[in-house]
C-alpha cells in the first residue's frame, strides 16, 4: 500500500489553498483519495477498492506492467524533442496509420486531446482557405480558447454566452431524444439535411465552411450514436461547400466501440474524415495525443510557411508508451473483450429496464463503484470503464445500480410491478414531464452520481438500450 | 548502446511518409538520429557524443536517474486525473508556491506551454470582461490559435498575415538593437512610455486592455532583456487601463538566469506578475506545465461558473517528475551552477568578440556541439544547455566556436588583427550594412546554424555581451 504524505483533511486544505477553485473534484463533499490502482481498481488512503467504471483513459487497465515497464525504459535512455531523428517516432505513426483508413497517412504528435483539436481547426482553415466550423448541439471538443468557441457543452455553461460568428451549431444526430427519432423515416438525410441548410445560410451570409466536427459517437453531449450514413451524407454536402470533415476520436476511438477500432468505422467503409483526432486513450494516462490527416491537408498546412513544431508532441518516451498500449490492445485482444462484456452489460441494463421505472438521485460511492452521471441533462450514466472490465465487473456494477434503483424507487413511492414495456414507457413520460428539464448543472460536480427522468441507461458501446 | 529499430535511411522514409511536412528536423540535409542522451551529452546510432547546448528542455541534464527513478516508480502505482484527491499535487503545487511572490499562489496544471498561455488569456479575458491582448514584436508564445494570433514571431511567417483586431503589437525593449538603445537616457520608461501609447489609442477606437503579455526575456525573439524598471512601469500603466500582466516564464524560468529562480526577477522585487505560465524544464521533458496566478483572479475566473477540466493536467505521474526536478535543482545546486558557468561563459564569449569581427554560416554538428541560432534575423546563437553545464563544456563549445570563425574570416579575406573595440564595431556596421537583412525564415529551419551580422553571442543568461 502506497504511503499518504499528507492526511486527507490536510490535502484538502492544500488543495483549496493551491489549486484552482474552477478544478473540481468528484464527489466535493466528501472525495475520494485515490493512492494506488491496477486494472479496473483504484485503491483509496484505507486501501478500500473501488470498481473504476469512469476512467476511460486507463485504457488497457491503470498502471499496466508492460507499459509501466516500456515508459521507464526508455526515459532511462533518452527524452527530447522531434526535431531529431528517432524510430519510437516512425514507428508509432506507422502503427497508428495501419489502424486507419490508407488515405490518413500524415500524424502529428501532440500533448492532449485539445492541442490536438485546435491543430485540426489550423488544418481546416489553412487547406480550405474559409473561416468557418460546424459544429454539434452538446458537443465538447476541449478546453483551449479555440475550442470553446466551438463547444456548446462548454459555452451553454456562461451566463453571458455569445456564440462566434464563425461557428455554426447544428442539431445532436439524437435519435433518442434529439429532433427527428427512431419514429422518423430517415433520420440521417434529416439531420444532413439539418446541416445543409445551415451551410446554406452561412453561404447567403458570404461566410464559408471550412470544417464540420463532431465525434463519432457524441461523448459528453449524451452517448449519442448518430444514425448510420448520417457522416456519408454530412461529408457530401460540406465537401460541396468547400470545407472538410473532422472526426473527433478523443474520447470514443481506440477499440472501445468493440466491433472496430474507430469509432468512424461504424458508419461504414465509405465514410472516411479527412482528419482524425485521438488522445485520452493512447497513452493509457501519459499526456499524449495525435492529429492524423491526408497528404493535401497536410501539404496545405506546409504551403503556409510556418513551421509546427510541439516541444512534447511525439518524443520518445510518449511513443514507447503508446506502442506498447497498442501492442497491449493487441496481445490481450481488449477490443474483442469491449465488444463481449459491452454486450453483456447491456443485456444486464436491458433487465433494469425492465425492473425499474425510474433512474434517480444515486450515489455510487458508497458502494464502491464510480460512475458518472453526463450528458446535457445529466441524465446518462456513462460507462467508460478500462478495457479489461470484466463480465464479473459488469455483474457487481449492475448489481449495485439494481440496490440503489430499489431503494429509491421504493422511498418514491414508485416501486411496482411492470407488467409490459409500453406502460413503463407512459409511467417514465408522465414523471418526466412532471419533472421538466433540469437547468444545466457544472459538467463535473459528480458528487450527486444523478440520472434524472427520463432513463437511459446508454453504455458507452454500440448497442443503444 | 541503445539498439537501432531501422537505419537511419528507412527512418527518414517512414519520417516523411508518415510525420506531417511542416515538423522540421535539424540540420535537414543531413539530420542527426539521436538514441540516447545523458546530462548535457547526447550520442548517435554510431554511439559519436555530441555536446547539447540547445536542450533548455532536459533542464537538470538528459535522464537524470532521481527523475527517471520518481517517474517510473509512480507510473506504477497510480496515474490519474486531478478530479481525485493526491498528494503530489498539493504537495507540487505547494513546492512551486514557494518559489513565487506570496500572492501568486493558485496553481492550474496543463501538459504544455501552449495550453499554459492559452489558459492565462482565459484568465486574463474572465477576469478583466476586456478583449485586447498587448505583446511585444518578436514574441513567441505557443502553437495553439488564440498564441499563433499574439505572436509576431509566427504570424510574421505567414504570405497575408492578418493581425487580429484584439492584438497590438509593442516594441521589443531591446537597448542592444532596438527602438531606445543603451544612449537613450531612460531606455525602460521609454519603452513602457510607447505601452502606455498604445494603450491610449486602443481606449480611442473604444477597445479595452485585457493583458499584457511577455517573456521576462525575450528567447525566440532574440534573447532581449528589458531594462529594470521597464515591467514596473508597464504594469502601471496596463492596471490602470484595467488589465493584467502575464509573465511567461516557459523558456526562461526555473533557475535559467541564475542569480534568481524566475527572470521576472531580474525586474526588483517590486514587480510581481498577475499571472506566471511555466513549462518546457519543469518536467525534464515530461510534458507538464503550470499556470499561476492571484486569488483574485482564480476567484473570477470560477464566477463563470465553467469548470477548467485538464485531462492530464497535474497527474500523479508528472508532479512527481515535477518534485523530482525541483528537488535536483536544489541539491545540486544547478541554479548556482548556471549563475557561475554562465558567467564563465560570457567571458569567454567576450574574449571572442575580441577576436572576431564577423560571425557567419556556422554549422557545428560537424564539431559535435549542437547549437542553433534564433531571433528576428536568426543571427543569435542561442546557448540553453542542460543546467548542468559545466565550465569545461563552456570552453569545449568555445574552442569550437573560435576554430569555425577564424576558418569562415578567413575564407572571406575578413581575418586581421582588430586593434580597437570602436574599429570592430565599425567594421561590423559596414558589413551589416552591405548584407542588409535577410527575408525571414523558417524558426527551426536549423541546418545552418547561422549567425548573421551584425554578430551577437548572447547566453540566454543575464549577462549581456
Amino acid at each position: 500500500m502506497a504511503a499518504e504524505i499528507f492526511e486527507k483533511r490536510k490535502t484538502i486544505e492544500l488543495r483549496k489553498k493551491h489549486v484552482g477553485p474552477s478544478c473540481k473534484v468528484f464527489f466535493s463533499h466528501d472525495p475520494i483519495k485515490i493512492v494506488r490502482a491496477r486494472g479496473q481498481y483504484m485503491y483509496n488512503e484505507k486501501d478500500e477498492r473501488f470498481l473504476d467504471c469512469i476512467n476511460n483513459v486507463a485504457h488497457v487497465g491503470h498502471s499496466h506492467p508492460d507499459v509501466v515497464k516500456a515508459g521507464a525504459k526508455q526515459m532511462e535512455l533518452l527524452n527530447t524533442n522531434s526535431r531529431f531523428l528517432h524510430d519510437n517516432l516512425v514507428q508509432y505513426a506507422q502503427r497508428l496509420q495501419a489502424t486507419l483508413p490508407e488515405k490518413l497517412s500524415v500524424c502529428y504528435f501532440v500533448n492532449s486531446g485539445s492541442e490536438a483539436n485546435d491543430l485540426a481547426l489550423r488544418l481546416a482553415w489553412q487547406h480550405t482557405g474559409h473561416k468557418d466550423i460546424i459544429t454539434l448541439d452538446n458537443a465538447y471538443h476541449g478546453h483551449v480558447s479555440s475550442l470553446i468557441d466551438i463547444s456548446p457543452y462548454k459555452f451553454h455553461q456562461l451566463a453571458n454566452a455569445e456564440q462566434s460568428q464563425h461557428v455554426h451549431v447544428a442539431p445532436s444526430p439524437d435519435i433518442y431524444r434529439g429532433k427527428y427519432r427512431e419514429d422518423h423515416p430517415d433520420p440521417a438525410t434529416a439531420y444532413a439535411d439539418d446541416v445543409q441548410d445551415i451551410i446554406a445560410k452561412a453561404h447567403a451570409k458570404g461566410r464559408k465552411i471550412a470544417a464540420f466536427i463532431a465525434e463519432s459517437l457524441q461523448s459528453c453531449g449524451g452517448q449519442v450514436i448518430p444514425p448510420v450514413g448520417y457522416f456519408q451524407k454530412v461529408a457530401q454536402h460540406v465537401r460541396n461547400a468547400g470545407g472538410i470533415i473532422i472526426a473527433d476520436e478523443v474520447q470514443v476511438g481506440f477499440g472501445r466501440v468493440g466491433t472496430h477500432f474507430w469509432a468512424f468505422q461504424l458508419q461504414g467503409e465509405d465514410f472516411v474524415p479527412d482528419i482524425v483526432t485521438m488522445g485520452k486513450p493512447i497513452g493509457n494516462g501519459h499526456p499524449m495525443s495525435c492529429v492524423v490527416t491526408t497528404r493535401e491537408v497536410a501539404e496545405s498546412f506546409k504551403s503556409s510557411g510556418m513551421e509546427y513544431f510541439n516541444t512534447f508532441g511525439g518524443n520518445p518516451v510518449s511513443c514507447a508508451i503508446g506502442l506498447a498500449v497498442l501492442d497491449v490492445i493487441e496481445k490481450e485482444d481488449l477490443q474483442g473483450n469491449a465488444l463481449r462484456v459491452g454486450n453483456y452489460l447491456t443485456q444486464l441494463l436491458e433487465e433494469q429496464k425492465e425492473k425499474h421505472p425510474l433512474v434517480g438521485d444515486i450515489r455510487l460511492k458508497e458502494q464502491h463503484i464510480l460512475l458518472s452521471a453526463d450528458g446535457p441533462h445529466r441524465n446518462v450514466l456513462k460507462f467508460k470503464p478500462p478495457l479489461c472490465f470484466s463480465r464479473e465487473d459488469a455483474e457487481l456494477a449492475v448489481e449495485k445500480i439494481d440496490l440503489i434503483l430499489a431503494d429509491i424507487e421504493k422511498a418514491l413511492g414508485l416501486h411496482m410491478p411492470v407488467t409490459t414495456e409500453s406502460e413503463m414507457r407512459a409511467k417514465r413520460k408522465a414523471s418526466y414531464e412532471e419533472n421538466g428539464d433540469r437547468p444545466h448543472t457544472n459538467g463535473s460536480d459528480h458528487h450527486n452520481l444523478i440520472s434524472n427522468p427520463p432513463p437511459t441507461l446508454k453504455p458507452t458501446k454500440r448497442i443503444r438500450t
